[in-house]
């Protein structure tokens, strides 16, 4: 007798356009598109995530990404060696939940679909497989599951979740979704150990999914069947109508769908997880020297420590410097200090606000 | 009775080429040919140092250089409105009293030479047409000159002056020049109050000049004599026979000449001179912000303390540091810390020991 083996559709978000690691990732080029951690770009990474699954059939991935990168994606997915995908292709940003209803309604009914954003890294791909495998059984029964990632210190830049009762092989009903936590709460729940990091990984069965929209989110679900009732086709790409799309409320899968479901679990594991938010998260999963500096690009480091690396081109020379955060991009050198990476956000604001600064 | 004013015949030493500055001075460009510290180069502030001088009548001046930068010199005095002019191309560097030599054979017999190099700053140039003035009686004495910086603090990166009995109008003979000193000494000499730094700023009659040669250094003078004979001449150009140069001792104008004679008297002056030999230097000389930082080309400080940036193109965007030099030329981006850019000696050496550094 044989039993054909369960069936996982990719479904890769491309929708992010953060400029936090500014200025290589721009709206135009985000941090996705970038081979910012490795000779390939972290879409191109996550195209290959599910490469060497065992025990289930990998089906046609779907990437659901903004429309002007069509071009790029395709390029870039080309180069993984990836022939049969699909590009549904977002006229503009509506979140989570309408991108993932799009992906839902291209793929078969009964399929299951293994949401992951395309800007994250994972180091252990094992224990991600791992992880996958042992979702089957819950997400056949049409459970909604997402992945939440072992917290290691107590970050304030994630939602956690908060688990409950074993409900199948090492996996936790949901108890609760908690908003990002401030320092103390977040050491508490460090300190509580049944909580985890939400990373916006999930998988479930598109009918699921669907069925929870409908119940849920009904008019989301009718604006994105609307826009794909009426979408352009071409090649792999599936442009969905902008007008109809327009229609569409803009919520995330997290507020829309997973705090609003009975049947949700968490599967916790541990698998060297990084969305790579920052430059010092990047200094922080990247190779390093025995100076503890990373490096990307050509650089001459004479005595420095504890130094992040990232240029495009120009040789960057370091002299007895420490904890400086250093990016050459497109003309322009930002330097900032390590454990401050989140001053970004300073200038890409200036700089959104300012006139053009003049040239001495 | 009209009396003729006294000629002063100024004489420009455009052989530097350091690379304390780098990456933004290199061999092919030093320093002086550079607008480091104004939108006009040291050169050409040197050029135009004189203007403004009364109560003398000021000569065709004599640029002695490199042949290499025959083009770029020409191009720079031009702009400052200077038409008649003289370039000595040196074939090659022979140091200073071969350099002054051959300025020595090109002026008048009894004309006063007033000898410059071409890549320092001297912020108040009255003073300096004080000292100039005041010099002339001794200078028309047969006697040689050298203008001693007022020290004001313990630098052990010049030579110094030890001065002597008056011998004119705030005029101090020479007791003996002083090498680079070490830290202790240098303070020394703070402390004692009657050394001044030999700024390599000199004047004195040609003739006194081609005298002293002719005593101390007759095979310099032969040689150099005989590469003037053999000069090809063409607008403001004298190329000196290479051959005939290649002949001439090497020597500093110090060793040469000016520790040898007994006429040599120093005049002290306090004009706001620096050398510019260093970032750090170039960041003391500089306008500054209300955070002591130091900007040329484009940047964005936001919370930079007491920083130098110096950039060709790119913009330069500073987060919360402090006490950097950030140099961005050329394709290369250096930085170090503010009070180490002497350290920029370590680059240099290590990029010319190094095998090419691969891009990543």
């Amino acid at each position: 007798m044989i039993k054909s083996l369960p069936k996982i559709v990719p479904v890769i978000l491309s929708g992010g356009s953060g400029t936090r690691l500014w200025p290589v990732s721009t709206p135009e080029r985000p941090k996705q598109l970038l081979p910012l951690t490795a000779d390939e770009t972290m879409l191109q990474q996550t195209v290959k995530r599910v490469e060497g699954l065992v025990t289930v059939s990998v089906g046609r991935p779907i990437v659901v990404a903004n429309a002007a990168h069509a071009g790029i994606i395709d390029t870039q997915i080309r180069l993984t060696g990836v022939e049969d995908y699909l590009v549904l292709l977002e006229p503009f940003g509506r979140n989570t939940a309408p991108a993932i209803a799009l992906a839902a309604l291209e793929a078969q009914g009964s399929d299951s679909m293994l949401v992951m954003p395309s800007d994250h890294t994972i180091a252990d791909l094992p224990a991600f497989h791992t992880a996958i495998v042992r979702a089957l059984a819950l997400v056949a029964d049409g459970w909604l599951i997402t992945f939440g990632i072992t917290p290691n210190a107590p970050e304030t830049g994630y939602g956690y979740i908060k688990m409950g009762e074993t409900c199948g092989d090492m996996i936790h009903e949901v108890v609760r979704f908690v908003e990002k936590p401030d320092a103390e709460h977040a050491a508490d729940m460090l300190a509580e150990g049944n909580h985890a990091w939400n990373a916006g990984i999930f998988m479930f069965r598109a009918d699921a999914y669907l069925a929870a929209l409908e119940r849920h989110q009904p008019a989301m679900l009718a604006a994105v069947k609307a826009s794909l009732d009426r979408a352009e086709r071409k090649d792999h790409h599936v442009a969905p109508d902008p007008q109809a799309f327009a229609a569409c409320p803009s919520n995330s899968i997290d507020y829309a769908i997973m705090e609003r479901e009975a049947q949700v679990a968490c599967v916790p594991v541990n698998m060297g997880w990084s969305d790579v938010g920052s430059w010092d998260s990047l200094h922080s999963i990247s190779a390093r020297d025995e100076g503890n500096n990373a490096v990307r690009g050509e650089a001459l480091l004479l005595g420095a420590q504890n130094c992040l690396v990232n240029s495009d081109g120009p040789r960057v020379t370091l002299v007895d410097v420490d904890d400086l955060i250093v990016v050459v991009s497109r003309g322009e050198v930002m330097i900032l200090r390590r454990g401050e990476s989140q001053k970004v956000r300073k200038v890409t604001e200036a700089l959104k606000s300012a006139a053009p600064v003049p040239v001495a």
